[in-house]
């Protein structure tokens, strides 16, 4: 149980449980723990939906009395601020735990260290750096909030082999087929929020929920970008805003019923300025949603507000789900115009990793730095 | 060695032999063959640059009294046709090879059958479908012109993440990285033919050979497609025309002069006819290739040729090269207009296999039928 192959393994299983929070836990960061004694998992834990409590204690509260002289495995470095719960921390030194295995520290300025350091002023045997790497992806919206104040962005792409997101006459159902069409429910579902601009709307009228995984409770925070907020208030959206979180981010100069209108119907408003090209903010409105405590953000398009968060670097991730076919350059392109004067300026990503998924191709893909 | 599976590998080195041929042996088909005897490679060879000697001639003069009672593995079935070098089925008797190894029969009418009826004749004992499927894959070009008359065609795109292959100024080197270049060589080496149409030769000045590898002396043949020849006559092509072969298919409008001058300059011209919709009749372009013997050819753009070509339901497998990066709606289309009036009635390909490729990513789709 002290190798390093079989601490991976166990790590790998607190990584397994720290998974099923993404998308669940915001403000906080999806955290797996599990206890191990003498071979055998005895407890174990993850960040529960809306943050608390954390993994440490509900693996715990599972292992009872056998924590005793055993190892705890964690995702994260364990808190030290006071919590509801009280830091976890000093829940796992109550516990008797001889060993703590911690994938990576927290980068929280409030944390960063003073786990590992309380941990091991009460006598505990500390070791960091177990699946870091893993972790570290895991984590990823987690850690960008904390180093920049604003989610991780993830944008999606789900096109022809030539790039175009609809037939010239606007036919987009469906391009892919059900199997990336699924996938893409469940990327929703490990998302804090998804964002879409105003013409998906107006084009899709779409539901942005995770109902073919049967979660249609817990869908992700809504958020559209619509300057002059023209929305139609008789479609999915408008129809669910009172009953699911609906954030509409509008220019200063909306229009003031329209304001009103939404309102009314449970939307939150939430007003960001003009950068100087006259364009709408976008990275304020990050900003905004960082402030609110989201972590994981995906983008749906459509292709002008896709082209508009690629110019402004905002764009962490790209998932591309290539169909096998191909529509023309009559056909709607899957990212507007990019005022990219020369090639060696267009942002650039590296790729990933891609697998096929049914009969289409899924390549994810990172901003090279 | 008489089992199935020393028999597969066997087969497999034959088909590597094979696969040397292709882009240097049409008219022929690229075979291989290996001559076995206990458990001993005696004699291997295959279809020679220009299709004679056969493999056949070549691993049994290799093997020479060795061939008696050994085993032979042919990828395709051995000719009956009297040739130069007399029908391979007589070469193969003659040498007393006990046991004759075929992946796949001769789909040539002329053939189909006939050879292994001829090796059987003579007591030799013969085995047919050892990896028939690979054998298949590697002879498409040889198979499709059996089949239709027309060389199999392999559409090149090379784009951005968003399927743009230059920026709105026209820059468009490069947009992959130097290992999916020297890759295209390759790809160009083993193709008979490389076509691009006239708005490629105008804006990128090509040379469509195989320079990378070290093997400018044996490019494919150069194919342009230019309905009024409209061709800088000072460029890579022109220069080159009267020491590699430089086909260009033209309208019956195109202007005498030009028609005069490039054939001055050494290349060859084919007039071909408008369809009814007042466009080029791609496919007699390609029944003319396959007529000239031409079976693989590689498009290598630009976007328009491309549409037409997918409109005509003529590519039969594309090969996308994908860099990460976005360029956006106002660069310039991987694949032009298509006149694709519901989803539905887009051609659709099959995703044969993808790999990263330096910092690029390559799928190869195929027609789904």
């Amino acid at each position: 149980m002290s190798t390093s192959a079989s601490d991976a393994g166990w790590m790998r299983t607190a990584l397994g449980l720290a998974r099923r929070g993404l998308g669940r836990v915001w403000p906080n960061p999806a955290v797996g723990c599990v206890i191990v004694a003498g071979n055998e998992v005895v407890g174990r834990g993850r960040t529960a939906d809306g943050g608390r409590p954390h993994a440490e204690a509900a693996a715990l509260a599972e292992a009872g009395a056998r924590a005793r002289g055993a190892t705890a495995y964690v995702t994260l470095e364990p808190c030290v601020r006071e919590g509801r719960a009280g830091p976890c921390t000093d829940a796992l030194i109550a516990s008797g735990v001889a060993r703590v295995v911690i994938a990576i520290e927290d980068p929280d300025p409030r944390v960063s260290g003073a786990g590992l350091a309380a941990l091991r002023a009460a006598g505990i045997e500390v070791e960091v750096g177990c699946l870091a790497a893993d972790a570290t992806a895991l984590n990823r919206g987690f850690l960008r909030r904390v180093s920049t104040g604003r989610p991780m962005l993830t944008l999606k792409l789900a096109a022809s082999l030539d790039g175009r997101i609809a037939t010239g006459t606007g036919e987009s159902r469906w391009i892919t087929g059900p199997r990336a069409r699924t996938e893409v429910h469940l990327l929703r579902a490990q998302s804090d929020a998804i964002l879409v601009g105003a013409g998906t709307v107006r084009s899709d009228n779409p539901r942005l929920d995770v109902r073919e995984l049967g979660m249609s409770d817990r869908s992700p925070v809504r958020v559209v970008v619509s300057g002059a907020l023209s929305l139609p208030r008789d479609g999915h959206l408008a129809a669910t805003a009172s009953t699911a979180p609906l954030w509409l981010f509008h220019d200063i100069e909306a229009d003031e019923g329209r304001r009103k209108a939404w309102s009314e119907l449970g939307a939150e408003l939430l007003e960001i300025p003009f950068q100087a090209d006259g364009q709408l903010d976008l990275s304020a409105m990050m900003q905004r949603l960082g402030d609110r405590g989201i972590t994981r953000v995906l983008c749906e398009g459509g292709g002008r507000l896709a082209a508009a968060l690629i110019e402004d670097d905002l764009v962490d991730e790209l998932v591309c789900y290539t169909a096998g076919l191909t529509l023309g350059a009559s056909a709607v392109p899957a990212v507007g115009d990019l005022d990219i004067t020369a090639l060696q300026l267009a942002p650039r990503f590296s790729l990933m990793d891609v697998v096929a998924v049914g009969p289409d191709m899924r390549s994810r893909w990172q901003r090279r730095n």
